[in-house]
This record gives structure tokens, C-alpha cells and sequence, in this order.
């Protein structure tokens, strides 16, 4: 099969502390910043601008200030006036869209990848918006062939890139690098790590790839999001009434089949997965969707064919 | 040997919330208050009053709004006068102090017990003061030879009451009750049932003592506190350098002998415990540490004789 042609990938952000108290990322991207301070910008392949997203945050070690910064990148709020009572976070928002985007132009960084971890026990996600952006396929599919010590999936959003709303939605190309489980606030040598070698392995595809090597295609199984599932309330005051089960906690991506466990009240009654159709759950009891009515997300799975890459010849 | 003598249990308070973000608390208590308003006081042996401590911090699920509450509740900030300045957790525990105390007098609650949870690995630990407070060494012998679950250890902190800066002080007698691991601002089910366990365990201890039982006396160990270690930091910008190794990572009261990994830095070098003397670290990697300067503390075991108890003779 004849490679598909790609523009080569000449700008690249690796961003950390989108929300503030994910450690992973804030502590990845200070590093490589010392190191391109000691070593210069030839640290890296192409060229990799590191961006810590939320400073304000992430001195006060919380996921936002006034709203959630990595909902704040849909072309709506990007085109949105600016006033003195615009939340800090959609201000900052239109800062990164000036350094990185414009959004959906042709000035845009060709690749941008924001890095994320979660309470829940996700391993490494790929998460993108669309099964179209072959250089986030591709990278995806070198990350499982070459991690081995956590699992490695693909999450597909499968939303209109406008409407899209993470900050890699700003790039020609962008994917969230989303690996857990990890508190928030808390730094683990091993989740750091994977997250290390996972952004170091993307740098090489692309190295790989601005090089002219041609990238192999071929089936790509994807995860795609259905719906999500809120905790069991108390109706008057909206306060939870069951934790996640025990038998369903650190079960992400693990299939649910009608009668498995799903919640555990404070009181100790039990309730069961009831869909007829069996769907796997990710984000399992994730801190910060508790205030977003999110209990646990159910995702289906499918194959898709990606075709061979190559960059384009000028 | 003449079990020692001991006034009856007659008031004990059971307390949530202390940090804002520490959730198996907060919502044991609040399933607390769920089956008072239910049942009445008579669901439990004595009368348990039940407490939210700091509702504000709890409303933003946060470790506190100004200052960490479970810090002001030495005698010096108890006696202190409150101004319109005067942070706001300053104010609770003046309130609490009312509520639960006064500290150090007769109409204090008998028992005060502060639920608390950790991301570190650390169990069920039962935290005390002084091993002179007989009936916090009674339940924590208790709830060690019931849970079978998960290890039951008891934290000493050898700090002369007016000093002892937590909720529990309040009380004649009173423990923390800490339990981990488990990120802030999520609840496990496994972490709430041995909480719940560990609670219910402590308040059956009560009725039997208050019942005219005699408890039986015995060796008890204990883990004294010895020092804080902070995390590698750069010397000028204070961020820190190293995560806890991996190899000590989970490793709660596991004996640290010299040459034993500690910390791994970003950039991959390892550094060592270097102490004469083996001792047993605790809280490693607990959150809310970070900003105290704290990636673990270090703890000696030693065994105490306790007396057996009987309640005394009106």
C-alpha cells in the first residue's frame, strides 16, 4: 500500500499542569526545561516547546482556579471577547491559543501533546478526538508495541474538532497522554516514569518520521465513548450515597456484563451493571469527575485500519 | 493484677472532616447523622455525637480554607483572642473547643475520636499522644486483635498535651484514626469499610467497658516518632528533584537499613539511606506533606505494658 503523505512535523509542545494538581506532568515538564536550559533546544529531535499550561494552579496545587482550563478549547470560547471579569482560566485559555494555535490554522503547532494522570487505574490512554489524525494513531500504535509494563489503549472522543475542548485540540495534530492511577497532589516514581518513557517514545516516531522512514499501518483496536454514570444521590441533597465497588474500583477496561457489581452504598447495599449490551468502564472513580456527576465512563471497543505514513517530499 | 479504676465513657464524639478532602470521614459521618436522624440517639452504646469539622473545607473539598485546622487546637491558639482577622479555621476550633471541651477540663467528652485517611500506605494506624492514655491503648488493642484485613499499628507522638496541636487533644481521652492509602477527594470502598469497621469496633470497646467488663492489661507495640525527611529539593527554587524510590514507595513501618533506596531523582539518580540506625518510615509520600516539607517520617518500635481497666465504682 502506497504511504499516505504527511507535512513533516517541525513544531512540537509537550504541556504539563493543564489541571495543577496533576503531578506527572508538572514535574516532566520542569525537568525537560532544566534540561534545555543546560543543553540547549538540540535536547530534542524536532523542535519541542515545553509548556507548564495553568501556573496558577499549579502553585496552589489545584486542578483549576475559577474554572476547569481543559474545557476552555472550543473555537466558541476561543473566539469569545475578553473582559475584566473573564475567568482566569478562559484568559489563559486565548494566551495558549496565541502561542500554539491559532486553532484549526495553518500557524498552529503541528503537534501537541498535554499530559494528564488520573486517580483511576487507566494505565497509559491515548486519548484524541479523532481516528482521521494518523500521526496520533501512529504514535499511539509505536507506544503499545513498545511499552510493556502497563497497558497501552486508544480513547476516541469522536467530537467535531471545534466543539473539541482540550488544549491538544489547539495543534494540526494532538493527543492527551492520560496515565494512572496517581492521587492527585502526589508524585509516584513509577507513574512518572512510564510517563517519561511514553513521551520520550512519541519524540522518536516523530524523529522517525521527519526523518523519512516509512511508518507501517495497520489495525488499531480504539476505544469509543458511549456515556457516562453518575454516583447513587441522595435526591434532596444531591450528597452520594455508595462509593464504587470494591469488585468494579481498578477494574477499568475490564468488560461489564449485566448483574456485575457496580456500586457499594455507606450503608452496604449493592448495585449492578443493568444495559443489555456489555460496555467496558474507564475513569473509574476519577477525583475530579465527582463534581462533574461522574462516577465511571462506558466505552465500546472496535478496530480501525490506519493506512501507511511517509512525510511529504517538498 | 487490680484492673485500674476509670470514670465511665459517657460522651463521645466521633469527627469527620477535619480535612476538607480526606472523604471516608466525612462521609461515615454523614451516614452517621443519616441513621441518628433515623434512629435516635440510641444507635450507638453511649451517647456519639457525631461532627463535621470544618464544613467549609469540606463544601470546596479542600485540606483546609486558610489553615490546616487539625494544627490550632494546642492550648496557646485555644486561649488566643479572636479578631475580625483571625483565620477562619482559628475560629472553628475555638467553636470546636466550646463544643468538644473545653480542653483539659471536666466538661470535656470523654473520648474524641478524628477520622482521617493518607495516600500513604499506612493501614489502620491509631494516633495517640501519650501511652499514659489508657483507654486509646485499650481500643487500639482492641481494633488489632478484630481486623484481620489489613495491619493495625498504633503512632505515638510523645507530646505533652497543651502542645498537641490535633482535634483529638480536645478530649479526655482521644485518638486519630488514620487509613490508607487513598487519594484525597475519593472514596475507596475498601478504605470505608475498615473505617467502619475500625469505628464500630472502637465503639463496642466503650459499651463493654461502660458495661462494668474487665479489660484485660498487656505488651503493646508502639511507634514513637523520631524525625521528619524532606524530599531533594533545588536549592533555589525549592521545587523538588526526586520522587520517593520505588523500592520505598507503599513501604510503610518496613525497617530502613543504611544503603536502602530512598529517592529517585527526575533524571534517574537514586539516593540512599544513610542513618546508623534502622528505623521504620511512615506517611511515605502522603500528600498533604509536600508543603510541610515531609516525604516521610522515621519511627522507632518499642513495647509498653499497659494495666487492665474496669470502669469506676459509683
Amino acid at each position: 500500500m502506497e504511504p499516505l503523505s504527511l507535512p513533516a512535523l517541525r513544531r512540537v509542545a509537550v504541556c504539563g499542569g493543564t489541571h495543577g494538581n496533576e503531578m506527572t506532568g508538572i514535574y516532566l515538564v520542569q525537568e525537560m526545561q532544566r534540561k534545555q536550559r543546560e543543553n540547549g533546544d538540540n535536547t530534542w529531535p524536532a523542535y519541542v516547546k515545553t509548556v507548564l499550561s495553568n501556573p496558577k494552579a499549579v502553585k496552589e496545587c489545584r486542578r483549576y482556579i475559577e474554572r476547569d482550563l481543559n474545557r476552555c478549547f472550543t473555537s466558541a470560547i476561543l473566539s469569545s471577547s475578553i473582559t475584566e471579569t473573564t475567568p482566569y482560566e478562559v484568559q489563559r485559555a486565548h494566551e495558549l491559543n496565541a502561542i500554539l494555535g491559532p486553532k484549526g490554522s495553518s500557524e498552529a503547532f503541528d503537534l501537541v501533546c498535554d499530559l494528564h494522570n488520573t486517580t483511576a487505574n487507566m494505565g497509559v490512554t491515548v486519548i484524541a478526538y479523532t481516528t482521521k489524525d494518523y500521526i496520533t494513531m501512529h504514535i499511539f500504535k509505536y507506544l503499545q508495541a513498545k511499552i510493556s509494563s502497563v497497558p497501552v489503549r486508544l480513547l476516541m472522543l469522536d467530537i467535531p474538532i471545534p466543539d473539541a475542548y482540550s488544549l491538544e485540540s489547539v495543534g494540526k495534530h494532538g493527543f492527551a497522554l492520560e496515565i494512572g492511577p496517581q492521587p492527585n497532589g502526589v508524585v509516584r516514581a513509577d507513574v512518572f516514569n512510564v510517563m517519561k518513557e511514553a513521551l520520550l517514545l512519541a519524540l522518536d516516531w516523530v524523529q522517525l518520521f521527519n526523518s523519512g522512514s516509512k511508518m507501517e499501518g495497520g489495525q488499531v483496536e480504539v476505544f469509543s465513548f458511549q456515556k457516562s454514570v453518575d454516583y447513587p444521590r441522595d435526591p434532596e441533597t444531591r450528597q452520594i450515597t455508595s462509593a464504587i465497588h470494591p469488585q468494579l474500583q481498578d477494574k477499568d477496561f475490564c468488560l461489564l456484563q449485566a448483574g456485575d457489581p457496580l456500586f457499594l452504598s455507606f450503608s452496604g447495599e449493592t448495585t449492578t451493571y443493568q444495559e443489555r449490551e456489555p460496555l467496558y468502564p474507564i475513569f473509574i472513580n476519577e477525583c475530579a469527575y465527582y463534581e462533574k456527576g461522574v462516577a465511571f465512563q462506558l466505552v465500546c471497543k472496535r478496530t480501525v485500519n490506519i493506512p501507511p505514513v511517509q512525510i511529504q517530499k517538498d
